[in-house]
């Protein structure tokens, strides 16, 4: 392959805000952003807040803020900004995002004109840094049972927000330990004596020399497994008054008098709804999940292209590791995930973009639409990074264990992703969730649940009903030739057609069974089926989205293959599945096998042209082992004598 | 479950080296040894070294030496011993490791009379600190293909070490960068202008003032993702010369006049033995990564016994984790192969100290077969800490990502098990070539290899000759009565025929398939199965251990369940292979799943039983959530208003 099919890679991935990516390689390249090795706490803090301040000039920055106040309304380009942030350094970017994702976002979506006029340009600015106080130590994924209070006080006009227990305060929260001046705190509103859930305020914490506030108690959550440049702390409020008009009041309004009002009168859907309006963050994670993950596969795979181990029978030089079986299923099979992960990413971006940036409010099967595929899309490429950076370093060796060589800070600082912006656990349950009310909703009021047929047909209608690119998938199944078997193996309609069955038959068998029994025992018991249809549902999201992008590139031939491996492998790694439920013979789960092998071997000259087209300039992937490699080879391969060569190894199965 | 079951569990854990286990939990008590977070590196190395010289007066650490030079010959007790240091602090183990198993292992092992009297007091006693330096950075796992030379020169009767350019130099050793004052170091011997392969050499790299000395290059692996306690280095030699006599001769001398002799003349078996002898380091390694994932499991179990999410409907207050199946899924399944693990890896610490404390040389065979099982359990062990560390991390959500709950130090600590002493694919390679060497050389002169009923039948007793237990696990298999369909899920003797029945079956495909081509592209066309085979052999040997201890302990029934969850979680995971060949039918395979879920429900009661089974002392896990854990649900529950909780939750599956 030739270089213009890594540039060709490029431009398809780089897609609809390629734009947003060109500037960030020319206007954040050089040394001065990326990443620094074996710093103390204190020194990594200090550079991360000091790079902080620097970047408000980055139009990723002010790409999520209103236009009135000096941001350019583009939520799109700023998540997409923020994936190219976390190529350079991944504390860098949960800073950036804790202060203009988290803070500055909720400031902008819960507070209303008087609060965006007195603080969104300094927040922009990064003149004025704060927190984002939701998780306590004690509730984490279930907000709405935060146990902070804040209770208005018609004499007074303030409201007392309290920390009433030790498992109450605020934890884990970035630029909380250090840095931090104000934090929208979130807690249970409570006035005139009645409860009203959970809502956020406005509050300082800090003068202006850095000294807590009276009433506020700042902890200092110290060393983390990563992210050291991120000042995670905790928070404690002793009766602190705050004043009315501190309520971030967009969906709920307390008069001076205390009455209550709000243009949403249900507690829990008024609660959802302010969530919802946040679900940039979890966009921003799971897209800076796959940035690491594709820094890491980019560093393994350049090592491994140099680096040479044993020596095969008859052949004089080692074999390049990459030539390896073993090694192809390591690297290159997560590279086609990979692949797949950032055509459902950047579709999820665009979702988010269209709602957030329609002149009306969203419907709520959009909005509800768009969170489930947040929460999924978050869930699957964060798991995916733990696990494909953790192959990257043993595909490294001893030099995957150095620091220098970027892939233990990659693992360390993405780590945690998997349990921020919510447990992934518990998002895969509110993706499963999400399909079963979407069912409920249309099928609630029926008495013929049990009419199994009915059941069928109606799920199948409600899944097709959520594909994207809904044509041009419809025509691909129609297309696969009768019965299975005589299907090719690459048969894009026939990967499709396995994808959704599964889906289709996970989410009945849980429907029929949860409606067995009620109570936490019946939800227990259905609790890895459940996970387990959710789980299918965002293969299937992801797979649709990479058949749409195939479709969109028809110039690029590799990438049709890439997504063959991405298809058969997803149906091999669940082969267990498909054989109990009959969708796989014995014999072509074997030959499910035998392709992807078959794949990885076609794929393999083009290995590092799949890395290229993600387009990493070197000097972000900061790795000395890529420095030095080539260098290194030539003089290997000068000083080898062929004759070392000769003696028995352990490739070879039965030595002398 | 009363506590006394819990003593029961802990006696049989405890095993055969009970009284080390003991003397450890007595000895390093108390808050002196324990690890310590947020570090410099040259903190840690300073703490390290410091403590490591306390160490000397463990009985342990004398365990690996010979009685003659201040040891008590009892490799078995050097191995638990460190095992138990694991759990305290893995740079203190991993440095131990350096010093005491592979430096003064290698002088023990490879060296002769003369270097035993002049040096193993002064290692032992840690007055002289030493490194163990064999790989180089362009070799690691391909040990016979180093590149450093030593070529002996008779006109001054040394030699000369050298490093020829920049990847022979020494890499990722410990003690070089800051400690060692002397290096074994592994180079190619020349002699009369011939190479013998590789030998070792003990060579001083410092003076007494660690300055190194001419010819002796010093570098610093800096930074590493953990371990920062362990000075890891770089050596490079430039015609550095070294004296005859330090040549560590035991199994090649060079005589004054340049004349090579050794006792085995075949260069590559001379370099294999000398390798077998060195086997304690995986032993250890594995056993160390076991302990790390007992410590995080203890962590996480105890954690997920108080922390309470999400209200059911109908109850008062919240669901412990614990309660979860999703969360039983992630954390009892590897509780169950941790038991296992820590069974099997008793065997191999019983056949290394038997195999090393025996009067005459081992056998051909027993050697081998102790150095595959030290290969796969090593490979399986760290591999199954990583996977167990990282679900404990996530299990313990942000809380767990802090470094104060120990969880990211054991992840980060233990990460390069998996690529150090071996990377662990080649190991599963090596054990692979074990099993298939063992058929070669029982069946090797025969024509009728093609023969497939006898190829079956003899691959079946090579096999079953390598069973532990043998009578016993013989008397279950034969036991299980007509076909599978009728046989009990937890029916022991199943169990073990569907282990042995896959590998088996594994084993004769393998060689099939390599018998049909030759070369490079043969090989690694079949390199996926023939790793699997390896997975599937050492699965079988693990089970077969944990079966011969509940056989030993009749008094502990839980024992068994766990055991019964063990395999079938085994046989779940790889459901799809067995379905492919028909060793389970789909509804079985469905049934496999119900039961597995059905035993983690009759294990749950006594989660924490199972943990403090392996009885490490609450000062050596060092988690501040232990510490505060119970004290803060205790409050809560004070706290948490019943009423609160009657609000929808995401346990519902259709909210309002």
């Amino acid at each position: 392959m030739a270089d213009s099919d890594g540039q060709r890679l490029q431009e398809v991935l780089d897609g609809r805000w390629a734009h947003v990516r060109r500037a960030a390689r020319e206007q954040l390249g050089g040394s001065h952003f990326v990443t620094v090795q074996g710093e103390s706490l204190e020194q990594a803090r200090e550079r991360i807040t000091r790079l902080l301040r620097e970047l408000p000039t980055d139009p990723g920055v002010a790409a999520g803020f209103p236009s009135e106040y000096g941001g350019s309304s583009d939520p799109g380009a700023s998540v997409v900004s923020a994936e190219m942030l976390a190529h350079i350094d991944l504390s860098l970017m949960v800073k950036a995002g804790v202060q203009w994702g988290l803070f500055g976002g909720a400031v902008t979506a819960l507070g209303t004109e008087r609060h965006h006029a007195a603080y969104l340009r300094r927040i922009l600015d990064a003149e004025l840094l704060g927190c984002f106080a939701m998780t306590e130590t004690g509730h984490g994924s279930d907000v709405q049972q935060l146990r902070t209070t804040c209770v208005y006080d018609p004499e007074t006009e303030t409201f007392d927000l309290h920390t009433p227990h030790e498992a109450a305060r605020k934890d884990y929260i970035g630029n909380a330990a250090r840095d931090g001046r104000m934090a929208v705190v979130f807690a249970q509103l409570i006035t005139q004596g009645k409860r009203y859930g959970v809502h956020a305020w406005l509050v300082p914490i800090r003068d202006e020399d850095g000294t807590p506030l009276p009433g506020v108690t700042i902890g200092d959550d110290g060393h983390k497994a990563g992210l050291l440049g991120v000042d995670n702390g905790r928070l404690s409020f002793t009766h602190v008054r705050v004043p009315r008009e501190v309520l971030l009041d967009r969906y709920g309004q307390v008069a001076p008098d205390g009455t209550y009002t709000s243009s949403i009168a249900n507690d829990t859907r008024r609660f959802f709804t302010m969530l919802g309006t946040l679900v940039r963050g979890r966009v921003v994670v799971g897209g800076s999940a796959s940035s690491a993950a594709k820094s890491a596969l980019t560093i393994a795979v350049r090592y491994g292209e140099a680096r040479r181990q044993f020596t095969a029978p008859g052949q004089d030089r080692e074999v390049v590791l990459n030539d390896y079986l073993a090694h192809q299923r390591a690297l290159l099979v997560p590279l086609a995930t990979t692949y797949a992960l950032h055509f459902a990413q950047e579709e999820l971006v665009t979702a988010l973009h269209e709602v957030q940036t329609s002149d009306s409010p969203p419907e709520d099967h959009r909005q509800r639409e768009l969170e489930s595929r947040a929460a999924g899309l978050k869930a699957a490429q964060t798991w995916h990074a733990t696990r494909t950076i953790q192959a990257c370093r043993e595909a490294c060796g001893g030099a995957g264990y150095l620091a220098e060589n970027r892939l233990p800070g990659l693992k360390a600082d993405t780590d945690v992703f998997t349990t921020f912006e919510g447990d992934n656990t518990v998002l895969l349950q509110l993706v499963a969730k999400g399909l079963l009310t979407g069912y409920r909703d249309a099928f609630g009021s029926l008495d013929g649940w049990g009419r199994a047929t009915f059941v069928a047909e109606q799920v199948r209608s409600l899944v097709l009903e959520r594909t994207a690119a809904r044509a041009l998938i419809q025509r691909l199944v129609s297309a696969v030739p009768g019965r299975d078997e005589d299907v090719a193996l690459t048969d894009r309609g026939w990967h499709v057609r396995m994808f959704e069955d599964r889906e289709k038959h996970l989410l009945e068998g849980a429907i029929r069974r949860l409606r067995k029994g009620s109570g936490f025992a019946a939800f227990n018991d259905v609790q890895d089926h459940v996970l387990k249809a959710a789980s299918a549902h965002i293969d299937r999201v992801v797979l649709e989205a990479f058949v749409a992008a195939v479709d969109r590139a028809p110039g690029v031939p590799l990438l049709s293959k890439v997504c063959d491996l991405y298809a058969l492998s997803v149906i091999e790694a669940d082969k267990g599945w498909f054989l109990e439920h009959q969708r796989l013979t014995p014999a072509r789960s074997k030959a499910v096998t035998a392709k992807v092998n078959d794949l990885l071997q076609q794929l393999r000259p083009h290995l590092r042209t799949l890395v290229d087209g993600f387009g990493i300039p070197d000097e972000w992937l900061d790795a000395a082992i890529l420095r030095e490699e080539a260098a290194r080879q030539d003089v290997m391969a000068a000083h080898d004598a062929p004759g070392a060569a000769a003696t028995a190894t352990n490739l070879e199965v039965a030595p002398a």
